[in-house]
């Protein structure tokens, strides 16, 4: 099946917002076999859409539009749909009772413009969103060909693709003719790992393709495998075997798991609990930990301590080890761990103290430096990580490394 | 000036790189007032290159390609516009020198396939790439239309368009016809905000456009003018006070400005500090404050108490609360942020205590129910927000919520 994307919105065209939409869809079309052929983006304009819509719809058999779909006036996405289908806009008393209920529910009187919400051009299905007020449409034409309408705010788009596209596609035919099988790893970056892979292709052979997919919490090995061979699975059975020998305990799961989730399983397993103690992160370690549905069966608190003062307090850091080693430094790491799995009485504490940057930095302790500790029953230790130059990717990298140790040190 | 973007890369119709250089570009292109009417993302296949290709170049005055300028077999771009324009490719001795002198400077071999990079279609001009082997390739036509062809790899494609790209653009007359001006909102609904604002079409006219950006922390206001009105940037001073006017306290600030920045700024003005006390959060609010440089300025700590146990032990919340309110209650919340002004020592404290989902929702307090705390030297107090039923997307709404209240606290 091939499928086209259409990204309706002046903020992608300006580049207010990346077009984050495009990519998430490419990975979970392309998850599922689908080939994406091409990605448009026009503005909130009746012209062009009218115009990019007949032709992706023209040269493909999916085509997915998001955008254009709320109340205000210039969301036009269905009324240019509505026409181009040669269908009227029908309002969905159904749909209307869920608009209405949307807003009492919390509170607050429904707009003038909110029944717009509850128009479908004829012939649609409504696609319940989860998170919103604006459902997805969409339609099955008699010669098979399939087009979405998404709302373009990511949450809502992604809520809806996951419980209403996702199991129409999978129900097609012609979908799934690549079988794919992804195992993630953690603390070892791509070059390192590409090493202890080695060389690969007597297991690839010329069946199975294996992309490398790193991120800040680590790096995803994807395989494929051509489904039309009756052997497929087999094959990437074979593969993933001796993946799984050379990269051993860098592995942490397969398919979507996270390194929070990895985690997370282990901790609930084993009946433990864990404490955090941020300073570099910010709390970025809690928020990644409650992240998780159910997190609160083993995650206790984090203790952000930005200023100093903040880890002698709460943490019971000394004036010694801040005076004599500074804020980034291992004993600091160290006590963090330590106070923050006693004060909240957790099985394991971990903490990151580092320079984030893009100030702060010094010869000795350079932007990227960061000090993650990790305490249990045993005591405490911290290990040195030098990453990047920029503050969000360090701040993601100092978490992971974070969220890495503590699962190293359950295994 | 009216431009269209082409980006070639299997890499973004699959998703495994997000199109930032769209948004760069779209960005950088708006700010020259050059208007940017579709961006398409094709393969590295030579059809649908030629395909949007000559569609763009019907369309627009202006073409941007990226992608597929490099040494290897499925870098094609210049050989199929050099097809296009009927321009045979011919091999530049000073860019073979260039290539030759790039690699040897590296002390690396020269590849074979290098001196592919020392070819261009006859009558186009090269770009002088700072930071990598590829230079980018620019032409213009008789009739003025204008295309540059850039490589895919961001920090290139942003280096020879700031040193080759703009000065080149800047020189064009019709350049500049759209002036964008941005005013940010925080605390307010989409709908909400556009009743406040009420009917616009009188200070709109035909001459300004409004429109709507909402995201989890508020919604944008983006208004555009045509600049080749000599009055343009009048108009959208015109337009800007009718919207302060409306939409007053819910005005954070212009531009790309962040909550969490706004919030930042007022706090530093005033000299003053701020603490977290976060359970439905779990470490979002020090996360988002913590994503600005220079926070450690004003931002003391945060402490997530995941667990009851944590909210008694280190913020002080008392049995009592916990067992007549339950944790998610006013009480609770006024006394978190009260408990973490205190122990950090802060200026004013702020709390979040609610249930994010999917699960843990009860008839009464329903998946979505937050109460915010805030405190200050003058007492605490707590107010009740109803969000949405998605986990990830109602801990941002919650963040959001208490530092606008932060923010609204400090006005």
């Amino acid at each position: 099946m091939k499928a086209q994307l259409l990204t309706i919105g002046d903020e992608l065209l300006i580049g207010q917002t990346t077009n984050t939409n495009a990519a998430w869809l490419g990975r979970r079309l392309s998850a599922l076999g689908i080939r994406v052929g091409r990605t448009v983006t026009v503005s909130d304009d009746r012209t062009p859409i009218q115009q990019e819509l007949e032709r992706a719809y023209a040269d493909a058999s999916l085509v997915i539009c998001t955008g254009g779909l709320g109340p205000t006036h210039d969301d036009i996405t269905r009324d240019v749909v509505g026409k181009y289908f040669d269908a009227p806009l029908v309002t969905d008393d159904d749909l209307l009772a869920r608009v209405r209920y949307y807003y009492t529910r919390r509170g607050r009187d429904m707009p003038d413009a909110a029944p717009r919400l509850a128009q479908m051009p004829e012939g649609f299905v409504a696609l319940e969103n989860p998170v919103g007020a604006a459902v997805g449409l969409w339609h099955a034409a008699d010669d098979g060909r399939l087009i979405a309408l998404l709302p373009g705010i990511p949450e809502e788009m992604k809520a809806i693709f996951d419980a209403s596209v996702e199991p129409r596609l999978e129900a097609q035919s012609g979908v799934g003719e690549v079988h794919h099988r992804t195992l993630v790893t953690a603390g070892i970056a791509e070059t390192q790992l590409q090493e202890r892979l080695g060389d690969l292709s007597d297991a690839l052979g010329t069946d199975v393709h294996l992309a490398y997919l790193p991120s800040t919490s680590g790096v995803r090995l994807r395989l494929s495998a051509d489904a039309t061979e009756t052997d497929a699975h087999a094959r990437l059975d074979e593969v993933e075997a001796v993946l799984r020998e050379r990269a051993g305990r860098y592995i942490i799961g397969t398919g979507d798991v996270t390194l929070e989730e990895a985690l997370g399983n282990l901790l609930r397993t084993q009946g433990a609990t864990i404490a955090a103690a941020e300073s570099a992160t910010g709390g970025l370690i809690g928020h990644r930990l409650t992240g998780v549905s159910g997190s609160s069966d083993y995650f206790l608190g984090s203790i952000v301590a930005y200023a100093n003062l903040a880890k002698q307090e709460v943490l019971g850091v000394t004036d010694e080890a801040l005076r004599e080693h500074g804020a980034v430094s291992e004993a600091v790491a160290e006590q963090m761990a330590a106070g923050t799995r006693e004060a909240l009485g957790a099985t394991v504490g971990i903490s990151t103290t580092g320079i984030a940057g893009p100030t702060g930095g010094t010869e000795e302790k350079p932007v990227g430096t960061v000090w993650v500790g990790y305490a249990d029953a045993s005591g405490a230790r911290a290990r040195r990580f030098q990453f990047v130059e920029d503050r969000a990717l360090n701040k993601e990298l100092f978490a992971s490394a974070a969220l890495e140790r503590a699962r190293r040190g359950l295994l």
